[in-house]
């Protein structure tokens, strides 16, 4: 798998790990209905504990990224087709609080726009 | 002071501190030079512990939203002209992660740029 962990980063590994995954699902690199390596496995090729691997999978699963199968462990959830009214309620405060420092750091409007369009195409949205 | 705290939140206080006065200087509530209020009295105003607003302000400062003048306490730092690579590369992190949760979440490119846009004209932006 593709899991790079910073141990210097002040960024809990739990964090990186889950976010890491998620980038995996967006990217296409984890596709719906894969296994994801079991808890053991991951902590052992990161060399982390595994209570950090579970506390991952386990926010994982809440925010509905994955689900747990009994015979195939964690699994990866299709991407949505459509967002909730509670997602884009949820991203736009994530939004605001986002744009309100990068707007005191000196960002502008069209900076900002450009930056996000990149990263769709980081993930290779434009093929979707 | 504008300052609306969730109590029920799972964002602590202070964050939701911290980022109400972020929001109040983007959308030039508060401006440059401008006194917030003493720790003491922000305490009193929202109902909130002394040490809550020390740690907003703390990191506040830390971050550079504000500075600590010896006579007139905190006060509002300017907007930056010119966002730094560090901040550039900071901004980049986040939209990464933001953007991968969007995709996920079932937001397009469109849409995400779409409401992007909306909160830059909520923050007045256009007026600058």
């Amino acid at each position: 798998m593709f899991i790079q962990i910073e141990f210097e980063s002040e960024k809990p590994i739990y964090i990186q790990l889950k976010e890491q995954i998620i980038r995996g699902i967006a990217n296409g690199g984890l596709k719906e209905g894969e296994s994801l390596p079991s808890v053991r496995q991951l902590a052992s090729d990161i060399g982390i504990n595994l209570h950090t691997v579970n506390k991952a999978y386990s926010l994982l699963k809440a925010d509905e990224f994955i689900s747990m199968d009994r015979r195939k462990g964690a699994i990866v959830n299709p991407i949505q087709k459509k967002a909730t009214d509670e997602y884009i309620e949820k991203l736009k405060e994530e939004l605001r609080n986002n744009i309100a420092t990068a707007i005191c750091k000196g960002i502008n409007k069209e900076e900002y726009l450009k930056i996000s369009n990149e990263i769709f195409s980081e993930y290779g949205e434009e093929k979707k």
